[in-house]
């Protein structure tokens, strides 16, 4: 009986892969850059070569029952990853196809927002729950919505693009889809250092540390080390982020009532900064019947390995 | 075997049953008021006098396969009606107990607005799709969420609420809940009057038809009425209300990709004047991915029937 699966996880920059068991232990793993070679062919030729010592200790292709692949804009249905506007590869890529022709075994694949949900169902704290969303907070806003314990598809296989609901109307312009006031253009990594740029600005005469950096050097990560020494102008980024992603879960809480909701990514490791705020506004806008009922909790897996435990549990699945 | 089953639906002023054959043929129908009697005993009481004769034309209660009840805040779960503000019932009624009690037959109770999303399914304009939406623009706004074929109920039953997603943040008061803002304080009939009044207040210069009419007499009803005569500010009332909801639509595709979306209820009268701007402001605020894609319809139900068929539906499924 195949005892280990592949998971997969192929980013804008880097692609994760492992060995993985049925209990969620990762035997080996390692990465590779995801543009090198820039071809798919010579991706897939590479990741192979990088992947096979692996499966020979892990007892041969035999022992391996599948492979789980997270992408960005990977589609379950089809199998492809289509027109992914942060990869090198254009158009509509049958991936999984490529990878079932290459390796000889069965091929999953979903979007990295899906596999990170399902990576928390299996092995995170989500475990044992039917309903829940998560929501990554990274460069981008992604998100995994889980109902009667299985990933939201929709019709056409798309469904589940939280980070691109309008949540200010007319508000702030997202360069990549130019839609105005989406939430992606706020609670992202890329949208704490707009905030910051914007509130400096709008306080010339406010003295704050982030003062201290170049523009270049103003990223999520410095306004949280600010805020940590106490800076006003930090913090209140912080305030104002958690205000917009707090009033955003509201609804999502409306729509399909989760039992949780798991933080993730980059943004978290702001802590309590932003989940109080975040908590607190989705309390605020929630209609009584879901009040003090929706566990907003942050991931407890390790960032390094949730995408390919996600990713791995596609095949157990 | 059990040829028939009854559909009831409580509504806040009267409540409509019937005796419905499995293709959705309604044998026979009656209404009869919520309130009268006053307690829940006594309407159910009245309710199996009433029905009592329409099941025997059908053949005995041996020849129902058993009941199925919309109700505002019903839940699936529990087969209660919940804190319902629009009810004279108070606190949590065990209704599908009750009425199986009395009746002798299985009950299954769920929330008016999935009831009507059931019928849509079985009988309706969402006939064989298994992701679709169903709004109801009425007094409020309802919805129903259809997933890979099945009502989304959530972790606690209460799934669906999407009227009172907020879709402007810090906007209009919705006197109900207290939120500011939230879908139903605007794309609801109570909403376009609303909007009506504040059209023509600011705007006193401005000559309007509307100003026939005394503030009882401004319903949804009359600025269609209005409207249709070419008055301009009948027909911005319609285009902001469609705005305002065809932006909450675009944000419901991205959750959970439905194949379709169906309106309902008494603003749908208003025809190509609301489904226009409503289509051109969901289209606008969909990524790429969804555009062109989603079916925005109105219900072809009857308006009588629908509430009976849904509430009947519960019970094939």
């Amino acid at each position: 009986m195949a005892e280990f699966v592949i998971g997969v996880d192929v980013g804008g920059t880097n692609t994760k892969f492992g060995i993985v068991d049925r209990r969620g232990t990762i035997l080996e793993q390692s990465r590779k850059l995801t543009n090198e070679p820039g071809d798919v062919e010579g991706f897939i030729e590479d990741l192979y070569n990088k992947l096979m010592p692996m499966v020979e200790k892990a007892g041969g292709i035999g022992n391996i029952k599948g492979m789980g692949v997270g992408a960005p804009n990977g589609n379950y249905y089809s199998g492809s990853i289509e027109y992914a506007p942060n990869l090198q590869w254009k158009g509509i890529i049958p991936f999984a196809k490529l990878l079932t022709d290459k390796f000889g075994i069965p091929v999953k694949l979903t979007n990295d927002a899906n596999a990170a949900a399902m990576g928390e169902m299996m092995y995170g704290c989500a475990k044992g729950m039917k309903h829940f969303i998560t929501i990554t907070l990274g460069t981008g806003v992604g998100s995994g919505i889980v109902i009667d314990g299985k990933i939201v598809l929709g019709h056409d296989g798309f469904a589940g693009e939280l980070g691109h609901t309008i949540i200010r109307p007319g508000g702030r312009l997202h360069k990549g889809t130019g839609a105005r006031g989406s939430l992606e253009a706020y609670a992202s990594a890329t949208g704490v250092r707009e905030t910051a740029i914007e509130l400096l600005n709008e306080n010339p005469q406010e003295k704050s540390l982030l003062r201290n950096y170049s523009l270049n050097d103003l990223t999520s990560e410095t306004v949280y080390q600010c805020a940590i020494k106490g800076d006003d102008i930090a913090n209140r980024i912080f305030k104002f982020t958690g205000q917009i992603l707090g009033e955003a879960l509201a609804n999502f809480v409306m729509f399909s009532s989760p039992e949780a909701i798991v933080l993730f990514g980059g943004l978290t490791k702001a802590g309590d900064l932003i989940m109080s705020p975040t908590r607190k506004a989705m309390e605020e806008n929630l209609i009584q019947v879901f009040r003090d009922k929706v566990k907003l909790m942050f991931s407890n897996l390790k960032e390094a390995d949730a995408a390919i435990l996600g990713a791995s549990a596609l095949v157990w699945d």
